[in-house]
């Protein structure tokens, strides 16, 4: 057996992450305990919530401590267990992060079916960020057909089930994405009514004309300028989901939004979410994400980066908005 | 009968109201046709949502036009009745604005019992600020006890009554002013655990000594710098009332608000309210404020300015805080 490689936190960033953040390190293949698996990583999911993790700041979940591997979720295959609940050969889900080898006890890592999807789909469609949009869209958005709901990094993991899913709904559902090949492939292939390009510029006339009727529902996973532009056109009693806010990721200082005002105006209900909050519900959404990909209504794109060696510039590059449907790295 | 005065929105502020925004006019005193009644106006009211209607922005109500009288709820006393529900002397709550005298179809007003109460307190705590205050706090807010509450304008119309009420609840209720003899009432007379004059620099650090175990709930009268803080400090699934923003009316620019981030990262839910919304269940609201009110546990201050010529002075205090209490005009 070949020696774990690994990423660690070399550096906490300050402002945009580089290259520097990250160090490649070889350690030894560790051995599983009682109880415990040793997988090896076959997918690393990377995901903008991974940019909150660098920072050394209270939140929702631990930060990464400075030497330690980047925390992910990982899909790989059992080579070796010491728990009767799994083989060696099983093909599981896990968070064993940016590495290419992991232990971790049974009890916290799930058998997935790779016959009938390929496996890297519980990374993204069938995983969390499918999950996320599911409960996101049907637990706080609750959007009525005929309502109008626009979709940021439209075309992104989360947000591309979420425009889908809306439009499964029979909303009106407008994407937001940067770059003219993904609003297109927003409109043809995802389904959705309009997609515009906010690198384009004119933003809010743009997103005044797909949407006139106003805006019922912002699924919001990019925040600053973009969600700012968002509230100016939402209609009463609209909501908004906080999914995710990657534009403001790496800002230095926070971007200052001047819209508050619509929420008192429009009566505009905002609520931010964590998928974790919903972990005992989870197989809720995925039943009906498994029926939909099953049944050719859920598009799902990926997009790879080669090697473990590639994952940050891969990273710095989503954080970007350079991937282009779900961001994996293939191990 | 002396003729009507009324005072007219003479021109649109730009930036903070100034008196010139105003003008008093005489008129002859109207005369109601059938159906209709003829008011003398006792007390009218004075509210922060005035702000609003004097710019000619599309909002949730209709603005005032150059030359019309302003808005505004008022007391009064019917002089002349066409309608078979309502004769002379009988009190009545009406929205006739600013003026002395007003016509007003006898089923767009409401008369009022002037025995157990004075007749001012359909304006304030038995009128749409205390119903506002209840269903924020009942609809939106939905405070456990033993939760933290914190409320700006804290010794308002509408927060004086939302911090009593949460008191009621069983919450931690730490208000929010302008200046020591406010935080001091607010304390001594509205019970509030704590208050925080704004004035006095440090609001972070106060607000976070005086909320040992963080915010739940904010009920926002004020915005601006203040809800911006607040946000900074409220936990995990905590919920902010958008129920005014005075701090922002009288500013040509909005406030930039740099703590959206807090609404992802604790799973806030912010939600806008105006009262109207409950319009077919005020009475559930009223049935409670009449009965605290009767059993003393809803203390309540109005400021009076004598005069109908008296109220655009009054109104440009009240924005800028100067008031302390409900703010009426004795007509």
């Amino acid at each position: 057996m070949t020696a774990n490689k690994q990423i660690v936190l070399a550096a906490r960033p300050q402002g945009p992450v580089t290259p520097g953040n990250f160090r490649v390190v070889e350690a030894p293949v560790p051995t599983p305990g009682p109880g415990e698996v040793l997988v090896k990583n076959e997918w690393l999911s990377l995901d903008p919530y991974m940019r909150g993790r660098m920072n050394e700041v209270k939140s929702y979940a631990p930060y990464v401590e400075l030497g330690a591997v980047m925390v992910g979720q990982t899909v790989g295959e059992v080579i070796e267990s010491k728990d009767e609940s799994l083989k060696r050969g099983d093909k599981v889900l896990a968070a064993l992060g940016w590495q290419l080898y992991g232990v971790a006890p049974a009890r916290e890592v799930t058998k997935v079916d790779a016959g009938s999807v390929p496996a890297s789909y519980y990374l993204g469609v069938l995983g969390m960020p499918g999950i996320t949009a599911w409960f996101g869209l049907h637990d706080i958005a609750k959007p009525k057909a005929g309502e109008t709901l626009v979709v940021s990094a439209a075309t992104g993991a989360v947000g591309s089930v979420a425009g889908q899913l809306a439009k499964i709904e029979g909303c009106r559902v407008v994407g937001i994405a940067g770059g003219k090949d993904k609003c297109d492939y927003a409109v043809a292939e995802l389904g959705y009514d309009a997609c515009i390009d906010y690198k384009a510029g004119d933003l809010r006339d743009r997103l005044r004309e797909a949407c006139p009727k106003g805006i019922d529902v912002d699924f919001e996973n990019a925040g600053g300028e973009i969600l700012d532009t968002v509230l100016s056109l939402m209609n009463p009693f609209s909501r908004v989901v906080v999914c995710g806010l990657i534009a403001e990721y790496s800002l230095a200082e926070p971007y200052r939004y001047r819209n508050m005002r619509a929420v008192l105006v429009n009566r505009i209900r905002m609520q931010g979410m964590i998928v974790f909050d919903w972990k005992g519900r989870y197989e809720d959404a995925l039943a009906e994400l498994r029926w939909h990909v099953a049944e050719g209504r859920l598009k799902y794109r990926e997009s790879i980066a080669e090697g473990l060696e590639n994952a940050p510039a891969a990273f710095i590059a989503l954080l970007r908005g350079g991937n282009f449907g779900k961001q994996l790295v293939k191990l």
